[in-house]
């Protein structure tokens, strides 16, 4: 029994339902849904950083898949027995890390729908239903953010639902690249540079590896705290000109608002005014601030965005839809077609040779894709803009709360001012006696700072209680408190404070 | 009501019910889990492939996205009236197209829960569960396959889950350049030389666009009616001499097993000692018909896979795992981390520093990943290794059971050798009276019957009563029949063939 090796009887001994019966999916379908239920309601009693130690899992699992069918019920048991421990629960009101993604019923529910319709809308024939809604919920949120109508499908551009954002940066380079090297010939494509700033998501690097920018040719340009870590016009333009006097050719600048470490903003209109000077595709990577542009008072962070050739954020970041989905704009999608297109005989069919239906495959890396609009297009429908807009000033304002608890007490900073939801501090380190020389107390007193905080963070997230990450900005390690998690309520933001004061004055004392 | 502009009283005119509530979430489940119960067992009423135009859904929908929320069961109204039309069946028992995608419970089930706990499994330390799972089931998996433990963890080598073949083979491709660019210099990019047949799927090509090879440098090598559209090992030697004594570098070879047009499958080993020859990557796309060599009686269509640097196939395409799962495993995962990693500051670990754990992120194009291994988890426990053979063998069964029908009737012949759970065939035209010159007549005579295939499925298709898709391999225009889909049993087969028989009769009568 449960042997990979044991073939004998294999015909006999084996129930033979159909694996999709509806009786038995609606069986198991609702015991799913009651153990998700639940596991939203008792959330919180689980640790929010998983306490697993590596391999941990390897250890409790058999080493080979079973060679006879399991219940479902024994299944589940195993789940909450082995994942669940193992799982960081991102889900928890009480996590503040990275960037939370903000799950949701309705998006959910869409996943459930798509998942089950399982179809595969490679172009739009193959499900016309998923590409017509796809086109129409990205027209949606396109006026919902007020994008100039040059990147609506009424105005001869046109959005796309794309897994993750590096895909989306990916996508736009690669159509970039393509544009010039047509132009310019191939032999060149060593000569082609990418920029953004050193605050710049990774994803643009990983981009530009991919897709075989020389290394070299990789431009982070520096910023400092003098301009919020955005990155200044000024400084670009020395870099274009440096690149084009060493016979170099200025191709992508990926420009952010609401950078990953301390959600800076890029200022995009001037950006572009240098961008443009130079024919630079500007791509706008928005991923987790985009949506906050839904509401009036945010707008202006984009703003200058009709300059732009791209634009994209991540509705499974800060918009209640879950993991995958990016939303892509672009305003000439057929440089993304000429890049990414493929039409081999056995996709030939009439609505395509019409040129009256998109295509979303040469809009995108892969082929096959999923049904994403339907979670989008239940998540725009279940809450309306009006509650939208409410859930993200929720999190603006417990944000705002946090920061002005740490404002209050003396032995806390707030190192870059805050933007959206995500609060940056981290807590002084007591002055020292002995004076030393001035440049090597100053610096003995960052690194003294740094380590303090690392202590902090690292006996706070042990106890599982809350969960925060850090980031690094000019030489300062600063602890990153984002709200977006979607059950987070002023009760969890005030015990997380109440958390980090504890554990501030242990370590305190210990100093 | 419902237009974007009305903000007024905002603030009190929407409910303000947590988006993740507990018992919202349990109430509306509850409510998709029987509307898909029901949908699965009301499938057959649908017209298999949609019936609508182009344009459909923006008659029907609102321009803007609703001011306010709107309820679920509204909503859901909509879904039945307005989407359904323009879904094409991928799950109807009836749908023979492309390759079907075989969803099942314990897919769907597994896709709920890793939508539910909703972790971003960008690396070990961000939800150790969803990287520890899958690295244990891709072992398993290994294991069902008989893949050299080179490719297991336990060897040195490992696997990942990928989206799609698209994404697995733009990895290791980009992984071969750079391993290839880091000893002869960037600078030779353009040198680089990748092959395939021309009956390699499109994804090869794309993937080599946006990897930066040259497009002179995509070489899908011609493969003839005597391989039975296998790709010859001579040809391909042939091939890559050429390119050599033109200066050029071989870089890559996608082989294929089940290509897309006829499920033809290269010779592996042979190619294998070519390629190796020239220190050539080679991967294998086995996207379809990987998951038959579970069966022992199948494997030996994946024999010689122990010389090659990774393979792949889709368990979202005839391995009940629902849409996206692509199983890749690499010899030397090192050449994939050495081309897509990046290691911002705000992602450092303890866990990544102790080089005791995976990231999965480094195996990828993005960094933000689902936690697939879930449904590959829940689809190998629920069914087992047993019932998931005997589902394979039944596809097989019937397709063969089809073939049997196509190959009695005599109008009727099978174009290319059946290998898996697809048939190829097509119609004989009726011989025409009036003799030409010979050549012309045998020319225009496929020409003929290209004609009154293409017009075969056509008529068939537009019933809605099944749905097939065509291929065209040596200039013959073929239908193919896909058996796959989950629901489907022989009765609708026996129907299908009907449903071909009447609508040639038809045909040839209007001759």
């Amino acid at each position: 029994m449960g042997s990979l090796h044991t073939d004998v009887l294999e015909n006999n001994s084996v129930c033979a339902l159909n694996p999709l019966d509806p009786e038995e999916f609606r069986r198991q379908g609702h015991m799913i849904i009651d153990f998700l239920a639940d596991y939203y309601r008792d959330i919180e009693k689980y640790p929010v950083r998983s306490q697993v130690e590596p391999g941990y899992l390897r250890k409790r699992l058999p080493d080979t898949a079973p060679y006879n069918p399991e219940p479902i019920e024994t299944i589940m048991q195993d789940v909450q027995k082995e994942i669940i421990p193992g799982l960081t629960h991102w889900q928890s009101p009480n996590y503040y890390a990275y960037f939370p993604s903000s799950g949701s019923v309705a998006g959910f529910l869409g996943e459930m729908l798509s998942t089950g319709f399982n179809v595969v809308g490679f172009n739009w024939m193959s499900s016309p239903a998923a590409t017509e809604l796809e086109s129409i919920v990205m027209d949606w949120l396109g006026k919902m953010l007020k994008l100039p109508t040059s990147f609506l499908f009424s105005g001869n551009g046109g959005g796309v639902l794309q897994g993750t954002t590096c895909e989306a940066i990916l996508c736009t380079l690669t159509a970039a690249r393509d544009r010039m090297l047509n132009r310019i010939g191939r032999e060149n494509i060593g000569k082609l540079v990418v920029y953004g700033s050193d605050q710049t998501h990774c994803a643009l690097q990983k981009a530009a590896q991919i897709a075989g920018i020389f290394p070299n040719n990789f431009r982070p340009v520096a910023t400092s705290k003098a301009t919020s870590f955005g990155l200044a016009p000024e400084s670009l333009q020395s870099a274009i000109q440096a690149d084009i006097e060493a016979g170099l050719i200025p191709l992508f600048l990926c420009a952010t608002v609401g950078t990953t470490s301390s959600t800076a903003v890029d200022p995009i209109a001037p950006l572009c005014a240098v961008a443009k000077e130079y024919g630079v595709w500007v791509h706008i990577d928005a991923a987790y601030a985009g949506s906050a542009s839904i509401c009036p008072e945010f707008r202006h962070f984009i703003d200058g965005v009709e300059d732009a050739d791209s634009f994209s954020f991540n509705a499974h970041k800060w918009f209640f839809t879950t993991l995958d989905c990016c939303c892509l704009w672009v305003k000439d999608p057929s440089a993304l077609v000429k890049a990414l297109s493929t039409s081999p005989e056995y996709l030939r069919n009439k609505a395509t040779e019409s040129k009256q239906v998109i295509d979303y495959k040469d809009w995108q890396i892969a082929l096959s894709r999923r049904f994403r609009a339907m979670k989008l297009w239940m998540v725009l429908r279940s809450y309306g803009v009006a509650n939208l807009r409410n859930f993200l000033r929720t999190h603006v304002k417990m944000a705002k709360h946090f920061e002005e608890k740490v404002t209050m007490d003396k032995r806390f900073e707030i190192v870059v001012p805050r933007n959206f939801a995500m609060v940056c501090f981290r807590l002084l380190p007591p002055p020292v006696k002995d004076h030393e020389d001035e440049t090597l107390r100053q610096s003995s007193e960052l690194e003294r700072a740094n380590e303090i905080n690392r202590k902090l963070l690292e006996s706070i997230n042990s106890t599982g209680r809350i969960y925060m990450t850090h980031a690094v900005v000019g030489g300062v390690y600063m602890i990153r408190f984002a709200v977006g998690a979607s059950l987070t309520e002023d009760r969890h933001v005030n015990l997380a404070w109440k958390v980090v004061q504890e554990h501030a004055e242990a370590i305190l004392k210990a100093c």
